[in-house]
């Protein structure tokens, strides 16, 4: 059974044979007309432009927070270079899936739009196979990247080490995981929607120029930002909480080493392992999932998603329960309570659940005809103020379900499996990662052929097939939002109870005035986090705006197209033959180039600063006010995050689906409405309020409170003693008994191991 | 000095008699014109119709929570009657102070606009007038109430009883308190938020009737509205705050009982009468400022309220050292720190400097001309999507450092005088609470002022000088609204603290997971309540859009005023002779009671259910979940809301003044903008989303936090053991060993006076 261990890297490396091939796979389909090609080219250079920007900016970033950690000496000296090696791997792992999923979903793109020039379920694999690359890419390089640095850590360079250092420095993976997401999160979000909104409001400012119109520069940097927000960004946040919950997990599963029981599970190993073992056979799960996602034309591809996503998920209980019964032992005795396997599947039963009820709750209040969405469009009728305080109130009141879930979730999981529950419930929760965030990538890349369709002037039937792609996609993406902010939820939680552990905190006591303070401040930081993102949003569109009118006025044969457009009311096929060849004449003259340097460069600058606060506010209160402190601090932060991400991103769906209905034609009281009536402009208001809260600000905070959460779990060891006690005197006393709490029988092994070094943990 | 006590509710008389004297003075000052008479005793009536509908719901809620209190045995048998008593007697003290206010302020609206006619001087000082009989009513009836009903518990009923038990049962004042401020607050913000929105629609829907035109019978309401909400409301709120600070503090004094050094000052007493004697003298230094709110004309109001404001500010400082050194030991040693009355002294100013620190970062993020609020403007010249977004991130960002002076002064205050210090900062940001309402309070009556000169036809300069003390009003409103929000959280804190004391918890651990979930729970319920406060105003808007849209379309005379109206674009000075008969026809046709009636019944029927959730959910919590998890649930609802109250208030404040800027003429960019342009409408869409986000959702957070923290207070005793320990065994060890941290030297007498009645407890 130890050998399974060193096997265990291998489940990454399938899950890596998985993405390339279905990457060539991808890679063969064919591209279609030459102005299909042309589209895709440009988005291609456009994200590759992206990427390139952000991973210089990442690199330095990387370099300089792996030195600080490497040199600084707030680690026992041999620890600190395991710790910037970690940080390292941990960015590199989670850039590289960024990488190929984004290369691979640009590819997808077009070739899906071709493919539905044949079929539906032609496109529906092609689209699929895209977002299966990204799903199992993250997993992949998530379970790889772990299991190798812990068998390295562990056997080799760290053998004889106490297991809890080696978790220490293990953790580092989960920072650096954490690092990418928040600039590919952030970053991405603030570019995504600057380009989005930047090309939704020229249509209004320069009066007549639809949002996805080819003479409209704005429009390449739109489908950029589409992978490089929705695609890309969404696999940072999910291999952020996949990693974070796993390790997470592992430090809590520490306290189980020396209990008698576990002598037989990997040497005592075994709650530290579980969650790398079910991980490694969800990659398993998730490619036998992907072999289900078929559709035949005529057929529903939401059936088709739908065997994919809830079978493997079913499958996934089942290995959970067999996985679980034969590596933890049946019962265990810890802090005088008795635990069972079976408490523990049932805890991952709690994580799952959890998440597939926020999902489901998030479909409610945001699926086009449910009474929240339709409540909005009706307040529509009187304005755009009427319409934006319903979605205010319709995000602010979805709180309420996903919050009592959570809470649920904690108590259940806590009851069950102890501490340890609680985070081996986000573990269950994302044990399926690979087909969801394959689900998840899906819905972008389908929304992107329809715009390729539509830039390229494909006939009709080709749009009504991705249409249809996408409009499962947006039921997949409300779900997949719903299950990313569940996820970054329990993670967080679960990082949260690590750094419990490794701060020797047995109490967070907010009857003291620091962690009160702590708390206040912790709540406030999503609100100027979220504060930040969207003027970034609003800046950067404002620039966009600019730089359209600029084209439009100083380039002569876009402005001759766009006379002439205005002359036909956008309706260029009553255009003479004279005009037609003037009107063509622009086809090429729009700079998309510099919108997307535009979005490039605001994105990049603009998620400095709200990054930097992410990082540092952790470490400052952590070191200067102490553990208990930050403890209040990271609870603030949690409580206040998943409430503002619920709102802002349902919010945000809500106002979106309320002008989609108008769109489809919606009777209200008698009389119907349609795209351009009064109600309809009035629901494009919410819709362009909503759209930085569901894509740049909301999300952004997923990343926010696990970022946060794991500084504190690295820092911890170095933040423990000092605080507690600056003589240290105390300290090894106390250390005894908290861990006697936990595990009588071991706390002083455990002790022996951490206070053979005081002048390091003094520093 | 022992005597002094009996004198303390001469303090709330004297304040009771200046409130007659003022209140008499009003109204002896002339009505004006017969049409401005009338339009007062419409208000009037609508007023009093809302008064006496909130008051009917009232009285069978306070009957309904009186008799539970009562009869309910969650008290010892003794006490249950008294906190009902209490219970009843605040609850009334509170609604009389706001009908007191209420009666006034609307003769002083019509008084002022016709002291307007002769001068500003004169105008300001019926303004004020009637806002000072508001200010000083609520300190007045605060401290008589209190004080009075300490003597009776402590010398005549319950003489001989433990202190600890006499302030237990005075708790129930503060609870009577925050019911009404329930009612009074978040009704009267539904209310007053239904009218204006419902008035300023009808323009958009009807086009071309402006709001405050008398063919507009949504009028009358509005102006009640303005009365409702930000006069009584915002009294209750206070007398709420004024009130919690006090009671907060009185319990933490309790620990100081049996110190040696407190000895001398009223027989151990000192700590828990200091917060009454210095609100009893805040009552003669608030009387004194009103004296020196003088204006002549030309001169500047703004200098006269801050003569008065400022003024009575540092004269309070003074009186507050002086009286804190008399009552306060020089030194004394509690839990092995030594504490001193400087110490003291520091908490109170620490208090006082976050309030105002508050109200001028209030000001800075809503007022005409800041940085904030022009880019607010900026942003609407790209439409109201981006005023939209720029004005939510406005308001997020405005959270930031409200809640670094709250998290400083909790900091502050607890290190110069521990506990007992964040309580006492409360109270010094309180002890000027009368003059500070009379500020406040004058902003309304002006701005109805001008109201009313509007529609009663009166020349321009009538309105201009109302205008005047308008615009200050305005910002005194912002400071107000910044203070009430300051004072909300630091008192919340200070009931939340002696809800601990009470409780006998030593630690709210938030690594346990009750606590986390209460912390979850605790957080959503700002936002559940924001959405259900939102939606009640969009509904009964929407209901008063269809009253006047049926008033406008049955009544012919209002029907033939309007197309006349319409024919000359709302300027009937170019009507002919016999239009403006016909015009003229429809002056008293406009049905103004229906829609005073739609605005009270939603007021009062949409509060009950967040009314409700607001009482149920911390009693259910406390007793199944226990005083631990209760704790939580406090720590996250006064977290979250304290940021949404700050987040909306804000937002709404800004949108205003963004949208008040083009009113006045704004330049951007070198082109110049008005009230009519596209700019201006876009920031119309703004200020009407910024409405019930400024004057209900928001400002009922703070009863909302206020609220909960005191029925966790009231409750504490009956949780206290049950959930410790359902054994009754090991309390008294542990009640021992908290309470000697706390004072060694009376742990013993303390519990001996608890544990005479352990059966009791047990219920």
């Amino acid at each position: 059974m130890e050998n399974l261990v060193f096997i265990l890297p291998l489940f990454g490396v399938a899950a890596l044979i998985f993405v390339f091939w279905k990457s060539a796979w991808v890679s063969r389909q064919e591209v279609g007309t030459e102005k299909m090609a042309k589209i895709s080219r440009n988005i291609a250079i456009g994200a590759m432009a992206f990427l390139n920007a952000e991973y210089k900016i990442l690199a330095i970033f990387v370099v300089a927070l792996g030195i600080l950690l490497g040199v600084k000496g707030s680690f026992e000296a041999e620890s600190s270079a395991l710790v910037a090696l970690s940080f390292v791997v941990g960015a590199l792992c989670s850039g590289l899936a960024g990488y190929i999923g984004m290369r691979v979903a640009v590819k997808a793109n077009v070739r899906t739009t071709n493919a539905a020039r044949t079929s539906l379920g032609k496109a529906l694999e092609v689209a699929f196979a895209g977002g299966s690359v990204m799903g199992l890419g993250v997993v992949g390089l998530g379970v790889l990247g772990l299991s190798s640095l812990f068998i390295l850590y562990n056997y080799y360079i760290g053998a004889g080490w106490d297991t809890m250092k080696v978790l220490n420095v293990l953790a580092g993976f989960s920072l650096g995981a954490s690092s990418i997401a928040l600039f590919a999160r952030v970053g991405g979000g603030i570019y995504t929607k600057a380009a989005d909104v930047g090309a939704d409001l020229v249509g209004k400012v320069e009066a007549g120029i639809p949002e996805d119109h080819p003479l409209n520069p704005a429009t390449i940097a739109d489908n950029v930002g589409d992978n490089v927000g929705d695609v890309a960004g969404m696999g940072a946040d999910l291999f952020e909480s996949f990693v974070g919950s796993i390790v997470g997990t592992m430090v809590l599963g520490a306290a189980f080493v020396a209990l008698p029981e576990f002598a037989g599970t990997f040497n005592g190993l075994g709650a530290i392992l579980l969650p790398l073992v079910l991980a490694a056979f969800g990659i398993l799960v998730s490619i036998i999932g992907t072999f289900f996602v078929k559709v035949k034309e005529g057929g529903s591809p939401q059936a088709a998603l739908n065997v994919g996503e809830f079978g493997s998920s079913f499958l996934m209980i089942v290995v959970m329960y067999f996985i679980i019964m034969w590596i933890m032992p049946e019962s265990w005795v810890l802090r005088g309570e008795t635990y069972t396997a079976m408490g523990v599947f049932y805890a991952t039963l709690a994580g799952l659940a959890a998440g597939l009820g926020i999902g489901k709750v998030t479909e409610y209040y945001t699926a086009t005809g449910t009474p929240p969405v339709l409540n909005i469009a009706k307040q529509s009728l009187t304005g755009a103020a009427t319409n934006i305080i319903a979605g205010l109130s319709v995000g602010m009141m979805s709180t309420a379900i996903p919050i009592l879930l959570i809470a649920s979730a904690i108590l259940v999981s806590y009851w069950v499996a102890g501490l340890y529950g609680i985070a081996i419930a986000a573990v269950g929760m994302l044990a399926n990662t690979g087909i969801q965030l394959a689900v998840d990538a899906y819905g972008p890349i389908s929304d992107n052929a329809g715009g390729i369709a539509e830039m390229a002037e494909l006939p009709k039937e080709v749009r009504q097939r991705t249409d249809k792609l996408d409009a499962v996609g947006n039921t997949t993406a409300a779900i997949g939002k719903g299950f990313a902010i569940g996820s970054a939820a329990l993670t967080a939680l679960a990082l949260f109870a690590a750094f419990t552990q490794q701060a020797n905190i047995t109490s967070i006591n907010i009857s003291k005035p620091t962690v009160m303070a702590g708390l206040f401040l912790g709540g406030m930081l999503p609100f100027i986090f979220s504060a930040m993102a969207m003027r970034a949003v609003g800046q950067a569109a404002m620039s966009m705006i600019q730089e359209v009118r600029r084209q439009f006025t100083t380039i002569p044969a876009l402005k001759a197209a766009l006379e002439i457009m205005k002359k036909y009311d956008s309706d260029i096929s009553k255009a003479t033959a004279e005009e037609l060849r003037i009107f063509h004449e622009a086809d090429d003259k729009a700079e998309f180039d510099k919108c997307v340097a535009i979005s490039t460069t605001a994105s990049i600058r603009k998620m400095i600063l709200p990054g930097l606060v992410a990082v540092i506010t952790p470490a400052v209160i952590g070191f200067v006010g102490g553990p208990e402190m930050l403890g209040g601090l990271l609870a603030g932060v949690t409580v206040t995050g998943v409430l503002m991400a619920i709102f802002q991103a349902n919010a945000g769906g809500a106002w979106d689906n309320a002008k989609k209905m108008f769109e489809e034609g919606l009777e209200i009281d008698g009389q119907k409405y349609y795209k351009g009536s009064d109600p309809h402009k009035a629901a494009v208001v919410g819709d362009t309020v909503g759209d930085p809260f569901k894509d740049t600000s909301g999300p952004s905070l997923n990343i926010l409170l696990k970022l946060m959460s794991v500084i504190a779990l690295v820092i911890a060891p170095s933040i423990a003693i000092r605080s507690v006690d600056p003589t240290g005197l105390k300290m090894e006393e106390k250390k005894i008994e908290i861990l006697e709490e936990r595990a009588p029988a071991d706390a002083h092994n455990i002790i022996s191991g951490v206070s053979e070094k005081p002048e390091n943990k003094m520093k």
